[in-house]
């Protein structure tokens, strides 16, 4: 019997690196799809490739798209400051990049289609996310409802399915998954600064950080990263 | 008093310009926005910077998206056929590319959002157009639930507006439209063939020479284009 095909978007991060382990999980054949949009820190484009070689994804593909040709986010524009102070409650961070996971979604759902995919999975979290307009539940059904309208599969009824398992699942939850799924966390990459180690100070590495300490498991920490 | 600013997709070819030249008489600041996704009629990107131009838009951006690299289409795959022999009702042509108008309107919502746009303009016709889902007005009603959830500004209830001024007009209608707005037809690109001059017997090239003769414009056809 031929799987089902299911493709993930791979940011090179620790989430959507688990949500592409759970797909491999309930038995898909999983397609790998990352995205060079300009941002920063390009060392997750190596991390998506290291994380896509592990879990022996079927393919991996990586596509160009310049989102920072108009700017307006501190991931593609070194004019603006990468905060890290920390998180607050609500307020859209400067790392917010305008319309990024709508191209994402839409550029997945284009392969998803071309393949015949069931799946398309993503490793969105709106828990501590929440200060992101695209990484909640209404946004993503609202994206479904579209989905189901865009192709002529999904007006018959058998179009693909976004997937974000993860979603109202706390950062420990996703690192213990992660631990339990094999997923290979050193090889992921979630730093927003752009350098050559983890910066430890970001609002992605805190969140991780913190949630790698709770999980009991201090020594995968970025101070640790290779 | 400084004008609101519309973002124009530019196809290149005669419905988007003359979309693009009611925004502009609607007295916006139009900013066209046009795709290089690996499609064989390259011909239609030289068209939409001669449009931009003659239209005198305040930028025009260029962006690069691969969709040709998974293939699925007439357009952007050498191995399909383009077919020449007119439009069937209800069936999807193999010209259809699997997703790109939800690429392109994602990536158009971007720059909406980088630059507080208020209309993202669109060329698309469900007339002549009805074979493909992501051309009809429930499909673009559902991506304006969406953008209304994607954003901060669209959450506030002040974000982009999709317009799609020409969704329901006949072709002859367009072209009426376009020859009183002086849009440069003569620089338009429709053909989908990829030669150096308008095939003449593609559906884009049949649509656009039957629409231009109603409209008592035959020196305007395929077989008269430079």
């Amino acid at each position: 019997m031929t799987s089902a095909t299911a493709i993930a978007l791979l940011s090179g991060g620790l989430d959507s690196a688990t949500a592409a382990a759970l797909a491999l999980e309930d038995g898909f054949r999983v397609i790998g799809l990352s995205f060079d949009y300009g941002q920063r820190h390009r060392r997750e484009l190596e991390a998506s490739a290291a994380v896509a070689d592990h879990l022996g994804l079927a393919e991996h593909h990586r596509i160009a798209v310049n989102l920072a040709a108009w700017g307006g986010s501190a991931l593609t524009d070194a004019a603006i400051t990468i905060p890290t102070d920390g998180v607050q409650d609500g307020v859209i961070p400067p790392t917010y990049v305008p319309g990024r996971n709508t191209v994402f979604i839409a550029i997945g759902l284009s392969l998803a289609e071309a393949r015949g995919a069931e799946r398309l999975v993503l490793g969105v979290n709106a828990v501590d996310y929440s200060g992101y307009p695209d990484c909640r539940p209404d946004y993503l059904h609202a994206f479904q409802d579209l989905a189901d309208l865009a192709s002529k599969a999904g007006r018959e009824g058998h179009g693909t399915q976004l997937w974000a398992p993860l979603v109202h699942w706390s950062k420990t939850r996703i690192v213990e998954e992660a631990l339990r799924l094999d997923v290979p966390i050193q090889a992921t990459w979630s730093c927003y600064s752009g350098g050559s180690t983890p910066c430890g100070v970001c609002d992605s590495c805190r969140i991780r950080d913190a949630a790698l300490r709770e999980a009991g498991r201090a020594d995968l920490c970025s101070a640790n990263q290779p």
